[in-house]
């Protein structure tokens, strides 16, 4: 029998069990980490001047990610690459000396495949991150890597968007000539995060506090993706109106929508980025909303919190800040009666023109 | 007497008076557009190879307008430089045969000085667009243009947004070698959605029907700025949920999240954007949300449409398509007893670290 394929009965079974995978699906990657050296070396060997990322929904999230890695790390400027310029307007970009790199689940949806092509025909080196080596996409580029997250069932993307993260922190810290050594324990942060009573407690609670449907998350520097990959999962799974914020932009407009009907989610973990919150935090504390806090915890009394592991490079942490916020999308799909592994609407993959 | 100094005492007087005033401030920059082709002579004497647009907020929707004529008009790939990883990470890009824009109405935000700064530092030719020629930004950057956009005393940016549409339009139009003749019609344009009774009337029942406090727009392409654009307006403005789409990610996910009770708006002016756009407007309908169409109107019964004159190519439409939300989001505040001139917890100038 292949657990695999058990098809669980209970709702949200599939998004739970592949929740609880990450940590395993991390220590595989890295085990075939040499593919992203290979991948690394073969980059080095075309210098590429700058770096156009291709990816849409929690891929794109990847990519910001991924542009921080490119532009603190490497100094590589980094942009995304519309797939629409090629799709609709049929444009044919010069890419000489940039890294077009594809980010994609299932590696199959005809828009990126298209832009890819586009990019390789502009002179681009191409890199495809996928989850199906056998994929158009992958088929397509000049390199590609296999995310080696096992098949992703539930529509709502868990173990394939923290493997694309771990795939892009490898690659840019062997393009900067320093792998960031602490890749190697994030198996079992990811699994002493899940496991933690506390931040278990935390989550529950906030799942029955937050009874509203207007939710905002804002984070800084590398976890602004968290803010918005955590945005997006609550989208898909709880049908609620969730908004992802650099902390930065909150404060430029956005932050006039929130009052205390609105829950919020800061995340500020230790590290320039969580340190460039506290600005925002102290704003957000002040509005009075419910206030969910993934990072070093509690100034303000009975707030909630989920801890990470201390040690946690902030160039690391969005790979664990996003495990609290998926479980949390679950328990409120749960709540409220949604199968979040069928949300309504929406398809695995997704065509688009 | 000067009449630019009148506070009105509406609540939203200033707003309504500066969306009032856009067609005339196009005028005005399009009277003074020598400067533009003179900084287009001096990018296209270096020969960049991408570009990089450094904004946050409103002239951020302006940049992701910009994309897109880069990348379309001129064949350049573009990105959006993240300021955190200037001012944050202490990052140095490397950034030669790049051309860094500034977009910002005020030109005062640090964090958006050092990072033109430290893009100059990079190799990168720098552009600052302010409302302010005096500015700190212009003062950092090699290249500066001015937006003529007359003094902006809203806290929601309208008039300073459509002239830096204004000026990137013109500007790569001039590196394009291909300038877009119907920019000179936009003054007469932009008066006529202004002034037309039938976009009046369906701005007016939208407000009434759009009650609730969740909203999504929606926009691909150059579009898909408005969408973004129009969103910001609202969330400044209306203290509500609103989060702006290309209507590609949409259907990857927040769709599940759309109901009766989400008032929606979709931008699906003529042309290839707005074609694409017609898969995600179908399901939209399908759902039954109260529906604000920007773009030719109704094969729906009921449905509320502001058109655009037909002859408007799609690459001016954001100028014109952002009009009605504007009004759509001063019309909705003072429904609500909000004074759009003063959101609650935001300052003209956001000073971010």
């Amino acid at each position: 029998v292949n657990a695999g394929l058990d098809i669980p009965t209970v709702a949200g079974g599939v998004m739970e069990r592949e929740i609880a995978e990450q940590p395993a699906a991390w220590r595989r990657l890295l085990s075939q980490s040499d593919a992203i050296s290979d991948a690394a070396r073969r980059i080095r060997g075309q210098d590429p001047a700058f770096v156009m990322f291709i990816a849409r929904g929690t891929s794109d999230h990847a990519a910001l990610y991924g542009k921080y890695l490119a532009e603190v790390m490497c100094g590589f400027p980094a942009g995304s690459w519309s797939p629409s310029t090629t799709t609709l307007y049929g444009a044919t970009p010069r890419l000489d000396r940039c890294l077009v790199i594809a980010l994609s689940q299932s590696g199959g949806s005809p828009d990126l495949v298209q832009s890819l092509a586009s990019a390789r025909r502009g002179g681009a080196l191409t890199l495809a991150i996928t989850n199906d080596p056998a994929s158009p996409l992958a088929a397509e580029a000049e390199l590609r890597l296999d995310l080696h997250a096992g098949p992703e069932r539930a529509v709502a993307a868990t173990k394939s968007y923290t493997a694309e993260l771990l795939t892009l922190a490898v690659l840019f810290g062997e393009l900067a000539g320093s792998p960031i050594a602490e890749v190697d324990r994030l198996p079992e942060w990811g699994e002493s995060v899940l496991s933690a009573p506390d931040g278990e407690r935390a989550i529950a609670d906030a799942a029955q506090r937050f009874s509203g449907d207007r939710f905002v998350l804002a984070g800084r520097g590398y976890s602004s993706a968290t803010a918005h990959e955590g945005a997006l999962k609550l989208m898909e799974t709880c049908y609620v109106s969730a908004a992802g914020f650099s902390g930065a932009d909150l404060i430029h407009g956005p932050f006039a929508m929130i009052d205390s009907t609105v829950a919020t989610i800061a995340i500020a973990p230790p590290g320039r980025g969580g340190d460039a919150m506290q600005d925002a935090l102290l704003r957000l504390r002040a509005v009075g909303s419910p206030l969910l806090l993934i990072g070093p915890g509690g100034s303000a009394p009975g707030e909630l919190s989920v801890s990470l592991p201390r040690e946690v490079p902030e160039t690391l942490a969005p790979l664990l800040e996003i495990l609290p916020l998926q479980r949390l999308a679950l328990a409120i799909s749960r709540q409220r009666g949604i199968d979040a592994d069928r949300p309504r609407g929406l398809l695995k993959v997704t065509l688009t023109t």
